[in-house]
């Protein structure tokens, strides 16, 4: 199934190549399809990997074993499955991604446990081993791909290709990051998974890998939303092959670490909005701005519940400045606040403050700013100094023609 | 704006009258409507109060005073307003709900504090003090009306009247409890709050009172959702006028209180069926029955995961068994849950077992199943004892109508 490019679509950037980083795609014939649908990324020895991965509960196999390995710091390659997720497969799921594991790593000579795969498609169907064997054969001597070739492999039911750059100096080194992502949200298991994956020629010890992409995760895939529907196998992974010469950054307190966690922050950032735009139905891109709470955290959670409530996304989808709803939605969310002290804004105008819709509340740039395609939604609580952005789309009758207008 | 019938709707049922309560309805004015927008209900003194309100944080000042006032626990009179919620009108909402409370309990020559007030409808705009006063000064004196009328009355969107009777033997006396409601789910702050009112002739201590019907609000109310929106002003009072002439009931110890409280919860269930079969674009009922929880409050959790999942509830609207979204959900609410030993069913056939496809599953009879009007989710957790059922209805494109394709 097809569906027409979302209208927040971007062009694929120009995504530099990494050294030590050799993508391929192959087709596995996971589905009935014509297209490539197993990616395989090779990485030269000696490159550190970090991962977050789902927290929810029934999450597939790639998702615990990614989560396991994880933490002995290197990899060797990534296998990229579409079509199938391979999530409450039960032993047999299992065995699959063992046997792309096995495979893989005696083809390399490396440790099993470096050999990261991930699966995105159908859930509760376990991922045939004849076809992933045959694929993973094939995809170990193809020919290297571009970067756009792997976005559009690891794609499902996204309308675009996605990818993302950015650059620092460390050391006195260019270092760049090179990533791919792919989902209509964080959201169904069975057809749009958010997998995402950053390659960097930067020398990084895995700890602090982790810790830069865990703390630009917490400001940007855990500050998304489609449809408040958590996936089973949601993955991002970051992988450092250390080919640029920089002295291996160990931690903040090694030269050029800000650079690069801000090089880390950026492009996790742009991922993160792209899945955004092409969110399931989206017609509008949204960033939800909480400001005056007693934390960050605190800011998030009701950014998130303004996010989720699918009143104030058909109120966005139908261009109305309805911030009844947000107030709503700030009064749910179960955190701190105060209707006295609540203000709420649209594009930069306050509609209502302090607890009370101002009297020369002027609508007329409100509905201006809400023609457009890029909305803001601005609310200040007036309790501390916790402060958070979300972003999210506008939910529309595409969302419900996506999931319930058809038989699976 | 007036929506089509849901095609869940009940006729209205025959009520039977309670002794001691008097309903009249007159229209106000509060929008620019030709039908009756104010209900004044009158009860008799030595009347007892129970009452239930949205945990919403940016409540109401009808919502404040309520939760404040029924801790006194006798009522004289309730006025509901419907058109305007008057919520988030800070100090001038207030004086209008207070002008409304001096105003009847002038009348009635009884404490302020034992009239009630509920407002429903936009929110933002503060209740106009001289339509108030003008109609609670004509509902004072205004012929008794039946209780259809009084449940069109503090309808805003509904697209059907609700009301609900049980009855039960108490102390050799036979007690009647006759109950109305308004909702199209607990949403919209400005067009679906949820009120509702049960009116019996038992004889009931306030403090027993209140704790049926919060023991019956648990397994009710707070069972159903339409779409994870609560509202800024969900209400749900009980009245004991104790013309019955029952020893009054003081606790579960007093004869005949079990049969009390079963009848509460009776009506109770009915109300909170009727809210969701008029939920809005409502097209199939939803009862989501979660077993082999670690608690029943975990099971109630998961269900309301499930429920107000997006993706199960599209899948549900497109007739889809798609089993694999109630993974999803069940893995994406927080409770203690095994993936192994989850098993899910439609319509009282499995689906998946412990964790596993079924390999003779037999898509047939879900199939039928999906296709009528009343739904099934049974999902076993595999873990303990616990149990709840949580009750919905499904997503579709008349959500989005009813709730994006207009300007306010």
């Amino acid at each position: 199934m097809a569906y027409p490019v979302s209208p927040l679509a971007s062009p694929f950037p120009a995504l530099p190549p990494i050294a030590g980083v050799t993508a391929r795609v192959v087709r596995a014939g996971y589905k009935d399809w014509g297209r490539c649908d197993l990616t395989y990324v090779e990485l030269d020895e000696g490159t550190s990997v970090a991962g977050v991965f789902t927290r929810n509960l029934c999450c597939s196999s790639e998702v615990e074993l990614g989560r396991a390995n994880v933490r002995q710091g290197k990899a060797r390659a990534l296998v990229v499955n579409a079509g199938n997720s391979n999530a409450f497969t039960g032993y047999r799921g299992r065995e699959a991604v063992e046997q792309i594991m096995g495979q893989v790593s005696a083809h390399l000579g490396c440790p099993l446990e470096q050999v990261f795969v991930s699966s995105t498609g159908v859930i509760g169907v376990p991922l045939p081993k004849d076809k992933a064997r045959e694929g993973v054969d094939k995809a170990l001597t193809a020919q290297p791909c571009t970067w756009e070739d792997a976005a559009n492999t690891i794609a499902t039911t996204d309308t675009f290709a996605k990818g993302a750059t950015a650059s620092a100096i460390v050391d006195g080194k260019t270092v760049t990051i090179s990533a791919i992502i792919k989902g209509s949200g964080m959201i169904a298991p069975d057809m749009a998974t958010m997998l995402g994956y950053l390659f960097t020629d930067a020398a990084v010890e895995p700890a602090f890998l982790q810790e830069c992409l865990s703390a630009a995760n917490l400001r940007t895939f855990s500050c998304i939303t489609v449809d408040s529907d958590t996936s089973t196998s949601d993955t991002v992974m970051a992988f450092a092959t250390g080919k640029a010469g920089n002295a291996p950054l160990a931690s903040f307190e090694s030269a050029g670490a800000d650079a690069f966690a801000a090089a880390v922050h950026d492009v996790c950032r742009q991922l993160a909005h792209l899945v955004v735009r092409d969110g399931e139905g989206a017609q509008k891109f949204i960033a939800v701005t909480v400001s005056g709470a007693v934390s960050d955290e605190s800011a998030r959670k009701v950014g998130l519940a303004i996010a989720n409530s699918p009143l104030v996304k058909t109120a966005i989808a139908g261009e109305d400045a309805n911030w009844g709803r947000v107030v709503m939605a700030v009064g749910k969310a179960g955190e701190p606040a105060d209707r006295d002290k609540l203000s709420i804004g649209f594009g930069g105008t306050w509609a209502a403050r302090e607890g009370l819709p101002l009297a020369d509340y002027d609508e007329a740039p409100v509905a201006a700013h809400l023609k457009g395609q890029d909305i803001s939604i601005e609310v200040d609580l007036g309790l501390g100094d916790g402060q958070a952005t979300v972003w999210t789309c506008d939910l529309t009758h595409g969302y419900i023609s996506i999931n319930a207008d058809y038989r699976s």
